[in-house]
């Protein structure tokens, strides 16, 4: 049984003629983490130099994440910015909220770009960004740091160097609702989001609530009035109605891995049904490749539908009975609602296609 | 190795100075006649004479639903009334929407007691029923049927010869919120049910859009706009309000088994709060031993802890950043939402214990 | 909406006439806890009477098991035996290995009747036991103790006062291989055990290895050479041999909460076939009214026939091309597997029915 | 809010100075045919240019999947091979057993290269075949294809023009079988493969023992003595060892989408033990990216860790107590299994390096 010559067990590095973006993952040994080395393994133009974990460090990437052995030799380390901010061009950072708004002057004075993917930057008001998460300790980045939806403040994010990654549940939420408030076919006020997540969404350190028999064959809402997304939500809503929104935002748990679903009702301004509101939708991302609009007869989008993908789905209908329309949003909370919207970043900051990696 | 004496192989037999109510459950084979079966193979004062599937016919009970072997030797039969009208005493009719209106007048004649699990009976509007479900061929019956929903209807079905069970997402629903229609304390229109349901609720014979791979790890809405259950809802709701209803309701398939959890966003009326809300519920289910009120602090009722029960779970709070109440209500569709209900419904018709055979 | 008169919230209490049998479930917060109080709350001869947990103490019942809520108002106690032994007839330990050795002379010596669900006294080779549990501190004990598989030591159950409750895995393998080896229609050696267990298996509290993300979508052997229950079954078939059994025992886990199939893998010997082997197991088995004989065809017994009850399904088939049979086994390791059998052990020794509370 | 400038929504066609390879999906609306299409689609040196479907022609593929929304505008076509040989330069065909080995003469006439995803060419001995699938129409095909599995032929599979591609619990227990026979350490009898597979193995037509209800929380073993994968290994094992092996095959049914785990006891040659195992296979393989050897200890190769990947897991034990070894091998049985698999076949056929697209 004679085999063939020999085949590379890992991807090839960088040709000198065309270098690769130096990507450190920080945060390495979470979901998220784990998603945005799979995807950056993968892409074309950006190879990952650091990947740090400090209850990981010094096991190997594929020892805290099995799927991954086979494409990567790389070791996860301890974080040490002194010695490691120049080992990357473009710092991931997948850590507890409350560190990256600490290492972030840091990476920026010494050119880096910054992708954080937790909260840190994401809401301007500092009082309420307080009353959710706490004290800032560098309340002049919070101005500085851009929004990284993609589809939203595309041109903003490609000259920033400092973007906050949204939450899974903002993106989905946001993207189904700012283009529709802003057209002013929908009202700013009575918008209800119903939210289901799968339960990597609760990150991968949990506890006896996130065992697999206390959630299989279960489902049911948490934190129904006060989850922490309902004011990065808002904040993103008012800025596109321009005066301010209150909503209802119910999440709920899904015993399945990846996916959210929102379904959101909101009242229909001056008659417009759903056609209007999925024309406005059509124009507001003709240009955005990862956001697919669904016509909507029986079904909704399904989860199902962008597992594995950087993809939003979207569609609208008329609910005659209310008066009301039906928005649903699907997204992958750890692709589009974390890592592959963090990587969609990276592609705009550093001038690539926005797609680069991701389709 | 010897072994010890015999032990008999299914349930004793009704003793002759008691005899037990003989009930037939006519279209077994389903996941609806399956759960009738199974609590009334263990009811103590029921027996189940006779079994029919026209599928199935010939078939033991146990080839059609092999976790019911060793507990009984039934076997399906073909449906007869005319030869099986005299066979039991109480007729669960657990068949296609349009057959129970033309197998009641009969079995009422002959003095049976009938409950009819599926829509025949549920929809007093002869003009809506048409809308939805077609001609109605015994039109005199449906004002004779009970709505079999017990804690708002126990007085009328102890009387009842005809009980219409009502639907599983129509049970989650109006248990929520008829009382607080009634008290007052939420109002009638703006109503918001988002509910959720498992697989089986669409039962047994379906076709490849609830194959394992179409559903597992998905979630989707379905009918959001156009459910058959809505008008069900609003009837009641409107019975309970004294006025007109109108609802939006958008139900949703969970990647499980059983279990519906309905959230439901409304109004509060007169700025009533949760604990206004709870304590009309807790009045009202005072003596009704299958609704389970929880105090809600940041998790819903979870449809895993009503699975194989007959309870419904409830929990209202308050949103105040919205000026809304959300309402929670949690069941097993096959069993208080459909099969537990309709023989609570068979212990109140025939003058048992309400719980019998369902603890 | 007038609503009926009052029904009684929990089940009633035992008449005096026919006095109920007091029990204490010691390790009432665990699967195995909430599965035994699941059951004697619907026990029709049977009353808890103490309910303890160490973590759990103070707590209601229906606190630490929400899906009882409804059923019963016992509160966890912490376990105190010098103040509790008078409170039970009967004592179920659902304990970590190592402290029913520690109760049971007490409880022995004050006439109760012990039901240990752990593995103190399952191993009657005191350096066996030492070597996959610790030393022993009750070896007088292991002796006096009778192993609870009802269907194989019925006789000695009835008349003993302390049972050790089998294992899960255990319970499985041996059921199906007890009969065919006693009669000589398998040989001892060569035996093939391939197990999968659903997540239950492993207990209520266990780390982030049993995390939803962990389990589901996911399945993997664990413990292949090395499992405690392995000992355990080579005792019980050497008993049923009369010479020394040697196995291998492949134990998976399932991405399911309850269940287990034993797929085994046996050498025929002097050609029986199939035919002969069912024909042992129906005769060894024709009693035992929670043993379901099935006739394989195309598919062996499945976990979900099993779930929810106290049978273990069995089907034995030939393969021809390897000269081997086949035996499949299914039981829910919560019931069969434990909690439900630990009651079948009771009835047997107070003399009850053997499926009284358990069909 | 103003958003960016376009951003393509479909992958760049090939640059004319490097063509890109014609590829076309016959059987393209099944699992595999997707999966095919999903790693197609983003393979930089291949382009799908045609995509045929029977049941779902004249639909886009997107429709069929809507997974694929946004990554192509192909649509479905009926087969037509008339029509259809010069649209491409490889052909997939994953269609229902039989029409394979119509096409192929015509095919090959036309100097395409072909890879059948069925069984048509898969069994060498046509009377074998004839008793599984039928009569054979192409049998001198049968002598010309090469079995496809990529580490065990390469140097044929460059040569090849038509090509066999593995089933998938074929592929799984022959990469942990064949190279441990060759060398000699286990022996070519006894061998028992208890195999579980998620459901997408059985295809996506499938009745109703497929449902989600029927799957879901169930686990069970089907066809256990006669499975046609079974003459498939055998005849590979035999060409490993130069003689006739006899093994056993149990293959169950997870209740899971994707995922085979084969569990292997295997009789040790001449006491050679886990580490003599293990470099037999790491020398077998150590130019095969796509094989991951693991060292086991207390867990075996999940298929949570291969899902989505075209990788297989292996990993061997010693059973001390039973003088046998055990094998473990895992795959996702709709890549390495399949699709995957096929790709890393084309890879070879056409001169690419074998990790191209699978990585």
């Amino acid at each position: 049984m004679p085999r063939g010559k020999t085949a590379p067990r890992t991807r090839p590095k960088a040709s000198p003629v065309c270098p690769k973006i130096r990507v450190a993952v920080c945060g390495a040994a979470g979901f998220t983490g784990f998603e945005l080395l799979r995807i950056l393994l993968a892409h074309p133009k950006a190879e990952v130099t650091l990947a740090t974990s400090e209850q990981d460090a010094g096991k190997s990437v594929s020892e805290s994440h099995p799927v991954l052995r086979g494409r990567t030799d790389l070791r996860l380390e301890h974080l040490d910015l002194l010695q490691q901010t120049s080992r990357a061009d473009v710092f991931f950072l997948a850590l507890p909220n409350g560190q990256a708004m600490q290492m972030a002057p840091q990476l920026l004075a010494a050119g880096k770009k910054v992708i954080d993917l937790g909260a840190d930057f994401r809401i301007r008001d500092l009082a309420l960004f307080r009353k959710f998460y706490g004290n800032h300790s560098s309340p002049e980045l919070v101005r500085k740091a851009v929004y990284g939806l993609c589809e939203l403040h595309r041109p903003r994010i490609v000259q920033a160097s400092l973007v906050a990654n949204p939450g899974c549940y903002a993106t989905s939420a946001i993207l189904a609702l700012a283009p529709l408030l802003e057209a002013g076919v929908i009202e700013g006020d009575g918008i209800t989001v119903f939210a289901a997540s799968g339960v990597s969404g609760a990150g991968r350190r949990t506890g006896d609530d996130k065992s697999f028999v206390a959630v299989n064959e279960g489902f049911h809402a948490y934190n129904p009035v006060t989850h922490r997304h309902r004011p990065e939500i808002e904040q993103e809503l008012e800025a596109a109605l321009g005066k301010s929104v209150h909503l209802s935002f119910i999440p709920h748990l899904l015993p399945l891995t990846r996916g959210i679903l929102a379904t959101i009702s909101a009242r229909s301004a001056s008659k417009s049904g759903a056609a209007a509101a999925t024309e406005v939708l059509e124009k507001a991302y003709r240009h955005s490749p990862f956001i697919r609009l669904r016509v909507l007869e029986t079904t909704s989008p399904n989860v199902l539908d962008v597992q594995g993908t950087n993809f939003c789905d979207l569609g609208v209908i008329e609910d005659r009975s209310s008066g009301r329309l039906l928005i649903f949003s699907a997204l992958d909370n750890l692709i589009k609602g974390a890592s592959g919207q963090a990587v969609q970043n990276m592609n705009l900051m550093c001038g690539l296609d926005e797609t680069t990696g991701l389709l």
